[in-house]
């Protein structure tokens, strides 16, 4: 029964200084200070995950470690994740219990209130939507929309085969984004969720500027070259520029500041430089032959 | 392509002065000032609309207006919406565009954001997930919580039978929620979303006391005498206590503060006193031959 569900939910909960009202009237409320950052992401089974190839456990602590890391990329301070699902009404029970599982250890570790959220049960897929809202942090919100020409491109960690156990796993770079732009200027910044390229022409367009990619540069994942095979260093790189759900940082920072980052090294998980920004609009790659247009692939959602 | 749709989404919606970052980044920011209230939901097709008997406009109004209704249950000020949602690839654009086309207008009428949100496809039916962000009323905001012993229980307007049209049509009930908190001294609110009984069992939970209900004055809709029958005063009744999706306001004041209500009908629409609050916990009914126990019906999500 839903109530009941609910009740113990909350009796397992606790309480959250940010969080006067939680889970059980018609809103709940947050302190978050003047500015909210928000950020909502929905996870459906048979596109972002298969019951089966993950535990309902993976899937709860995934669909927020997808929010987490959208809130990294501002780098802000989450706070209190809000999370709606329709579960199927045979067997829903023990998988949405197995989603809590999964989602509050994670919760805990980034210190985010599980404040509040819809339930529902269908003859149909999970689907779980899990909304975060964080504080901004008081240097300012990183954005997408301050690249400028002559910045250097860097990403944290490594990229491409994602799939293999990465999406299920990965740590959103919630302290990384934080430590970053406390230690140096960023001029911008998001998570990589659709593939580097997507993602980067996402970037370049927000700030009205180009970039050139180092394709020798990028760091390119174990996942990846597994997948590909250790000679397939063509096939391995295609990863790394294509696969989405990465969650690594892309940033922007200029050149002096970036090679201060690069040389302090400030980061558990590597910090690479892999391109630069340039005026001209669009990808590039920076060649020995000179600047050759980029073409973008990636994964996006049709819908027609 | 979900990147086109979301730049020409963009350019219809324009600006809005509580949100100095809307769509297009990895989150966006709302000025929602110190304490944010939050509420989402998740409407799924079969289970809160059929496409079919529900035009994508109405169905786009619905999700937007059932989130408003959580805030007016605060008597809290809305400011933003996220929107997320997975729709069937096939179809799902023209299907899409009807949801903001009736989302907008209603998110204008109550000065509302349409902040962000996520974009999905899936061979699978429409779900979309509604979180509205909200200011907490100068007054503070209305809880369930403070219901006590002699309050009298109120509700706005008429109840039951909202299926047969209601639901799709109804107007939130923000204006009137803030106008009696600013008006008057209320103890509890909320608002109907799941059937009176199931509702005002969920307040009287929350505030550790009882209600009894006067059946003779409890405000029957139209609609429900319709489907009833007119001579079928007690199908009528069961309706109006046991039917969803009423989105009115269920509220308790003193008795001296509700007269005032009662008398002064600030609102376009009736305030009707339906009972009152009693310490003894549990829901019962007056009768001329005393107080009885009344059992509570009307709608759960079952997962099992």
């Amino acid at each position: 029964m839903e109530n009941d569900f609910v009740r113990r939910l909350r009796a397992r909960l606790g309480t959250h200084a940010a969080v006067p009202l939680g889970i059980g009237d018609d809103a709940a409320s947050v302190h978050t200070g003047e500015e909210t950052l928000v950020t909502v992401d929905l996870l459906c089974e048979g596109t972002h995950f298969r019951l089966g190839e993950a535990t309902p456990e993976q899937i709860g602590r995934k669909a927020l470690a997808v929010s987490l890391s959208d809130i990294a990329a501002m780098a802000g301070v989450p706070l209190a994740v809000f999370v709606a699902f329709t579960a199927p009404a045979d067997g829903g029970l023990s998988l949405v219990e197995g989603l809590y599982q999964g989602m509050i250890p994670l919760a805990e570790e980034f210190n985010t209130a599980i404040a509040g959220g819809d339930t529902n049960s269908w003859d149909g897929p999970l689907v779980i939507s899990t909304t975060v809202l964080g504080k901004v942090h008081p240097r300012g919100k990183l954005t997408r929309h301050h690249a400028r020409p002559g910045d250097v491109l860097l990403v944290t960690g490594s990229l491409g085969g994602s799939l293999a156990g990465h999406h299920l796993s990965f740590v959103p770079r919630v302290r990384e984004a934080q430590r970053l732009h406390e230690g140096y200027e960023l001029s911008a910044g998001m998570d990589l969720s659709d593939g580097l390229l997507v993602d980067l022409g996402r970037l370049i367009e927000a700030s009205g500027v180009g970039a050139a990619l180092d394709l020798e540069a990028i760091p390119i994942s174990e996942a990846a070259w597994r997948h590909a095979g250790r000679h397939n260093r063509q096939g391995a790189l295609e990863a790394a520029l294509g696969d989405g759900e990465d969650f690594e940082l892309l940033l922007c920072a200029a050149p002096g500041e970036a090679a201060r980052m690069l040389s302090e090294q400030p980061l558990e998980i590597p910090l690479t430089q892999i391109g630069t920004i340039v005026a001209e609009p669009g990808l590039w790659l920076t060649a020995p032959e000179g600047r050759q247009r980029l073409e973008v692939r990636g994964w996006q959602h049709r819908l027609s």
